[in-house]
């Protein structure tokens, strides 16, 4: 797991955590009960709201996201450096054995289809096919993240609000008042805590590493295209330098 | 109707009605009248919002985006690989006989223009133009379900202001405030149970309905286009191939 | 008005005020002050937004769209046919006389400038520019509606402050508390009813039935320029139809 | 100042201040330190959130908006339609006297690059970017205005946990809270006004008349080039006449 | 930093502090502990959001945005007539020497392409892709800030949920409610004071910085293909001068 998630959770967890233990007692917030109502509403809703296969599709997504590295952008740039004056020495052709070794399916494919001769607009337009679903796959799973972090706190409000109906109509002895209504606060607080600590943040990281994901998928395609198009090596290193941040550049000279 | 849609639903609500039963009396949450103003009066908001027609239209779109089944991708595929083939051996016009057997409606218009032997630009056109207005009859539905969505918890709202005005307007002995107000708020649980456990939810499936028939429409769009070119069945697969996700895609040889 | 309007009304303006009269007296939310300042705040509100005379020409725009009446998109499908089969037969000029007897402006135009020979992409732009400015005219209606329906909530809530801060400032006998919290609540009351109940549901009924007309008015352009173009009837009967719903298709054959 | 903003400043502060006169005394709701937290926080905030020149040119471009009167559509059609038909009948050289006289920088730009025999492609382009910057500018304005629209109601609101604080944290004698409380509440109560009845009117009002004046710059635009390109005048009244509603247009024959 | 940050801070802060002293003690308000979960807590749903290259990234992306001057545009104006009357009497060559001593590694980039005789349609695709990704890398910053702006309320409400139900549920002296209520609603005066005063003014300026920085950046684009393209500087003159704000632009003759 990416190291930002993890600091990120044990630092507002345990300032959470510490918070309460320091003025009161942590078993005063432990509730099943709430945390079913909550956490279970939240995936009923989002069950509703998004097909089976695309709800548990997410945890592969997020797997996925958090662990795989995306590959070094300086690297590809070396890379397509090597297949553009592979390609000008030798030919187009000469490619042919390197493809086989690749492993990254969308830089073999983008290969292959040069190497067989297509035509640099189809090319380009099978690649940013790919692009776009891939794109619009990442997007359902942060979308699917956000929905949990938009039905939680709504969640937590209907447990609120039933623990509040339950009390006021049955309220005689106005002692129990207090400990009653802070039983039915303890949903928000669930609700609050999993959509801002939890599903929220989640789902902006997948939409953090999907663009940088995105960001290589589009050098790769330009690199291609470029190969393709029997363009100059120095002229491949100038676009494909212009996706970096400057302070990742080579020193230009 | 969709498996996670049901799973969704009696998880959500049992664990609603579970919460209340485990505390108190279900009985206490029951009032026809709350109902009444609160869905009602969506309703009626929802009515003014949009034409008649339209909203009872939407029960149709959700039966039949929830019930008729979006064709599998790769079966397309096959499909087109199919139809590819044969245009390639035999001629475009050997589609002919194939066309009258063709149910989808979309499929039959594109493959008949195109043994019409329509310019491949016009073809899209016409198809296009089907895609965007089958979009935007999809989109109307979800709108309203979202309308829904909006109204329920401002007519919630409102229940619960009228119940609060009368029970402040003349109340005298303080011991009724509890139950009064337990009542007024019944009103605002109904808006939010029914906006975060139905209606955004069902707006969303209904959104994600959608998204998957136009990917799959934009699938077929691509075929027909590529045979009314006569591209290589090759070609034709790597195109199609690209709207699917590597793990439903044939082992690349 | 159409009746989808008249029927919402009715239903929800109707179960509010048999909830009120259900439960207590109509005449403690009747406050002319209280509907002065949020009704009056919210126009002035609005005054200021926008200018005047389309402040007051929302009044003629909601007229226009609620009671004219959108052709019928068959209809129109069957008058091209017409107008494309005559043009084939006996020349593009046989719809001179035609022209002087069609009743709808942008049609009529469209149709003038064909005649008058000018060149398609022409004819595209200046119909393409009258559908775009009258949209924007539209937008501007339903954003007035909107405002006034985003400003008649915040109005309330004034008014609701008002009455806390006198009430909290004067307060002696604790037992006119409740009736004079009743009273400020009253203007939250109106808002939320103006907001949610009137001013939202026009502007969304407004934006439907704008949506609807811009429908037809591109079938129409679309139509003009196929005759302009001098193309075949049945690919522009296909290029029509692709506009419909595919329950309001003639059965293709 | 446009007859609407006053109208509608008036009528709403009006309400606001006979609403409070009716019933206690304007001199709870005035308070100088609720007045410099909220206006003095909030211009704070704006003032970090824009550069200095541009919160300051605010006041410029209001003015500018307010008070400058935008050019009759329909005067501009006459005006192109002379400026055509000259170029027509004498050559496009024969407007070289008449570009000195116009006051309108714009307008004269563009007539100059035609003079001078720009292609109109190059033309446009650099009208365009003209058109594009102008409203870059404009929506900075909106934006300013928005931006303290936003901030009021949340500087009201610091306000009034600051007091509600206080009176807590120090409360002993209950018969203090309500007047202490209403004076926590006043800050709310100016963060509203600000916010509904004063900037984001503005903003909104800010944001119609550049659309007003952006749409003068396109008609400009489009007959400017329409008689770069020495097109017939009818067809280019047909063109300006586009943009008009159709109340606004000549009777067309 | 620039001058308006500095203002906007010590104004607003100096308010908050100023209306908190002169009706109580500052020290009522300093709380190491609810600074602590609501900032600390805030961090870390930001570190789960974003990768932690980013979120430190985002100082020197603040500093360099603060700090950092733009060019001023009319400069760029000048030198671009510079370069495009030098290299119109003596080649495009003659640019060579001068490119070393450009500091701006843009500029320096984009003339170096032009130099080398890159095609005018290569530069601009080289050079948008520049801006496109500085953009990109700028939104992020801008958006770490605004997520900060979004974490803080929330962490600051979760904190007084924690402080009421912990007060609920001990609630045994009613006399120490007060205090108890205070302290619980510092966390929410933290949040909002750190979103509306620090975080989301701040991501308004980085937007604002970015989006200078780019005009300039489109400005020296436009200036380079037009020197690539060896059009006339009187017409790059023009062109350079649509950028400007009227007010700043030369006197026309």
């Amino acid at each position: 797991m990416d190291l930002a998630t993890i600091i990120g959770i044990i630092l507002s967890f345990g300032l959470v955590i510490s918070a309460i233990a320091f003025k009161g007692s942590i078993l005063i917030f432990v509730s099943i009960e709430s945390l079913l109502i909550v956490l279970g509403g939240t995936i009923g809703a989002t069950l509703v709201n998004y097909p089976l296969s695309r709800v548990f599709g997410v945890f592969s997504v997020v797997k996925h996201t958090f662990f795989s590295k995306v590959d070094s952008p300086t690297d590809i740039i070396d890379q397509f450096m090597e297949y553009a004056n592979r390609a000008r020495r030798e030919g187009i052709l000469s490619l042919e054995p390197i493809i086989k070794e690749i492993d990254d399916v969308y830089l073999r494919k983008g290969l292959q289809l040069t190497v067989d001769g297509l035509e640099p607009q189809a090319i380009q337009e099978i690649l940013e096919k790919e692009v776009i679903y891939l794109e619009s796959r990442h997007e359902t799973g942060a979308e699917i993240l956000s929905a949990l972090g938009a039905y939680a706190p709504a969640m937590g409000m209907i447990g609120t609000a039933i623990g509040l109906i339950l009390m006021l109509q049955t309220m005689e002895d106005p002692s129990t008042i207090g400990p009653a209504m802070a039983v039915a606060l303890i949903t928000t607080f669930y609700g609050a805590i999993l959509a801002n600590l939890v599903f929220l943040p989640m789902a902006g990281k997948l939409k953090q590493r999907s663009k940088d994901e995105i960001v290589v998928k589009e050098m790769v395609m330009e690199g291609i295209l470029a190969i393709s198009k029997g363009e100059n090596p120095r002229i491949i290193e100038e676009k494909l330098t212009s996706f970096l941040p400057p302070k990742d550049r080579r020193k230009e000279t």
